[in-house]
C-alpha cells in the first residue's frame, strides 16, 4: 500500500478522463468523486473502482459526454433520464436538483433512471447535509442477490443512503441490502479468515461464515434477512416505477454492462421550517446518547453512521490516499 | 382461538372507545384500525394491543380528544404537534395531509412530533398505496434495542414503512429495526422453540437461537447488524431534528408512559408524472420476476413485501378475526 497525496490523485485521473472523451471540467469533478472516496476510506468504491469505470466508458456503457435530461415534472417531483452519462456526476446533478426543489418547495423528489453506478452512495448523503439539507437516495443494481427464500440472484443490492445535516459531524448512513458485499467476502477468503458473523449458505443450504462457501453457492445473505430482502424489492419497484426505467432483473449481469439504473433522490430543507439552533441540540444528544451507551468491547466505542468517515477522511488528508501499488500502476497506464 | 366477526369486532371496540372519552365518528375510525390490523395477519399490533391501549388513555398518556395541530409550513413541508392524540389515528391524519400535499406539489412531507404508538406500521402504507400514492413513513420509539456494539438498549427498533401502488396488490414493506420483536422472541420461548436463525447475545455476549437467553440479556440483534442498528440512529435523529421532537433517548421506557414519539410521513404522487400504464408492466414485472426465483423450499415460494398481508387479508375476513379467547374476554371487561 502505498499514500499517493489527494491532489495528485486529483490531477493524474482528470488526465486519464480527458483522454477518454471527458471535457476538462467534467473530468475534474469526476476525478474529485473518486478521490474523495478514497480519502474517506471506502476504499472499494474510489480508486480502485477507476479501471472498471475507464473500462465502461470504451465499451460503451458509460457516455463521457452526456447530461440528464428533465422529462417531465409536477411541482416538486421530477422525472430525468440519465442519458447513461456517468453515474457519479448524474448521480451529484440530481442531489444538486432535489436541493434547489426543496429551496422552492420544502422538499424535493426526482426518480432518475437510464443512468450508471453512482459509485458509492454515501457521496451524495454528505453533499446533501453539507449543504444543510436532509438527503434521502437510493439506486438499484443487477441482480447480485437471492431474496430470503430463493436461491438464485433475483434481487439487487440496491443502496439505500440517509444523510441527515449536523455541525460537528453529519449522520451518513450507506446501506447496501447484503450483509457483505462479495468484494469483502474475498478480502476474508484472501486473508485466510471466517466471517465475523453469518454471511451467506454453503450450496447445501447451512448457514456459514465461510467466505469460500458462500462464493461458491452464490448465496450470500440479505442484511436482516427477510428484512433487507423485502426492503430491496420495494426500492426497486419504487425508482423503477417512478422513472418508469429498468427495475433490477432488467439490467445485466455483467459488471462491465450493469448500465440503465433506476434512482430516486429526496432532499428535504429543514431551515424552511425554522427551528435550526434546536435541531442542532437534538442532533448533538442523539449523538451524546449512542456515546454513552456501554459497549461490549470497551475498545470499541459504540459509532453513529458516518462518525468512522470523519475519522478516516481526516487520517487520508494528512498521510495521503493509501492505493495499492499495483492498482497504482494499473491507472497510469491506462 | 375463536373468531370474531369482523364487523362485531369494530362494533365492541368502537363501544369501549366511546365510553373512554372518543367521539363516535373517532371511536369507529380507531377501531377500524385495530381491527384490519388483527384482519391482516399482524396479531400483535391489532386487537390484542387493545386492551394497552386503553390502558394508556386511562393513565393520561394518550388523549383520545386531541387532534394534530400544523406549527408551520413552507410549500410541501409542514412541521405538526400530535397534541398526544391517539397514534394511528394522528398517524392516518398525517398520511392524509402529505397525500393532499402530495396532490399539489408532487411530493409531500410532514414531520410530527407529541405523537403516540401509532400501532401497525403498514396500516399507512397500505393507506397511501391504496390510493394510488407511494407513501414512507417512520416512528421513532423507547430505547428497546442495543446499537450494534453495544450492550445496552440505546436505540428504537424505529418501524421503516414503504408502499408502492399496484393494482393488483401492493408492494408494501413494514420493518421494524429488530430482527426479532420482543413479542416474536417470547412466542417461540412458549413454543419451547429455538428461534430460527440467531436472535440476539447471550449473557456471555455469544450469539445465541435460545430465546430465553436472549430475554435474560436484553440484547436482540438489530436487523442487518450494523446496518439496521445504523439505519435506526438515522431515522430517529431525521424525525426528530425535523419536528424538533422527542428522539428515542428522551422517551419513557415504560409501555404505558411511551409517549411524545416523533414520526416523518413521505407521499409521492406518481400520477403527476403520468405514464400509470408503464408504471403499472413494471411493478407486475417486478413481482414475477421475485416469483419466478427458484426456492429453496419448494413449498415455500419466494414473496414480495405485501403478499402474504392480501392473502391473511382475504381468510381472516371471510373466516372472522382470529382472537384469544382470553383476550376477547379481558376487551369484553373494558
Amino acid at each position: 500500500m502505498m499514500r499517493i497525496p489527494f491532489a495528485d490523485t486529483i490531477q493524474t485521473l482528470t488526465s486519464i478522463l480527458i483522454r477518454n472523451g471527458f471535457a476538462p471540467e467534467r473530468a475534474a469533478a469526476c476525478a474529485l468523486l473518486f478521490a474523495e472516496t478514497t480519502r474517506d476510506g471506502v476504499l472499494t468504491h474510489g480508486v480502485a473502482r477507476f479501471p472498471r469505470f475507464v473500462a465502461t466508458i470504451r465499451n460503451g456503457s458509460v457516455d463521457p459526454a452526456a447530461e440528464p435530461v428533465r422529462l417531465t415534472g409536477f411541482g416538486a417531483l421530477e422525472r430525468w433520464d440519465g442519458s447513461k452519462g456517468p453515474g457519479n456526476l448524474n448521480a451529484t446533478a440530481m442531489m444538486n436538483r432535489v436541493i434547489e426543489l426543496s429551496r422552492a418547495h420544502g422538499v424535493g423528489c426526482v426518480a432518475l433512471r437510464n443512468t450508471n453506478h453512482w459509485m458509492r452512495g454515501g457521496t451524495y448523503g454528505w453533499q446533501a447535509a453539507g449543504a444543510g439539507f436532509i438527503g434521502i437516495c437510493w439506486t438499484n443494481t443487477m441482480p447480485n442477490l437471492p431474496p430470503w427464500g430463493g436461491v438464485e440472484r433475483a434481487i439487487g443490492n440496491n443502496p439505500l443512503v440517509m444523510g441527515v445535516p449536523r455541525k460537528s459531524g453529519a449522520v451518513v448512513l450507506d446501506m447496501a441490502m447484503s450483509q457483505f458485499s462479495y468484494g469483502a467476502i474475498e478480502k476474508y477468503r484472501r486473508n485466510g479468515e471466517l466471517l465475523p458473523v453469518d454471511g451467506g449458505f454453503d450450496i447445501a443450504g447451512n448457514l456459514t461464515r465461510n467466505p469460500a462457501e458462500i462464493e461458491e453457492s452464490w448465496r450470500p445473505l440479505p442484511a436482516g434477512l427477510w428484512k433487507g430482502s423485502g426492503l430491496s424489492i420495494v426500492l426497486d419497484v419504487m425508482a423503477a416505477t417512478l422513472s418508469l426505467g429498468n427495475a433490477t432483473h432488467a439490467i445485466s449481469r455483467d459488471f462491465l454492462h450493469e448500465t440503465s439504473l433506476s434512482q430516486m433522490f429526496i432532499a428535504i430543507n429543514p431551515a424552511a421550517l425554522g427551528g435550526t439552533e434546536e435541531a442542532e441540540r437534538i442532533a448533538d444528544e442523539v449523538v451524546a446518547s449512542v456515546h454513552a451507551c456501554a459497549p461490549a468491547d470497551a475498545a470499541k466505542p459504540v459509532r453513529y453512521p458516518g462518525e468512522e468517515t470523519l475519522r478516516k477522511r481526516e487520517e487520508n488528508a494528512r498521510l495521503g490516499l493509501p492505493v495499492d501499488e499495483s492498482l497504482w500502476q494499473e491507472i497510469l497506464a491506462l
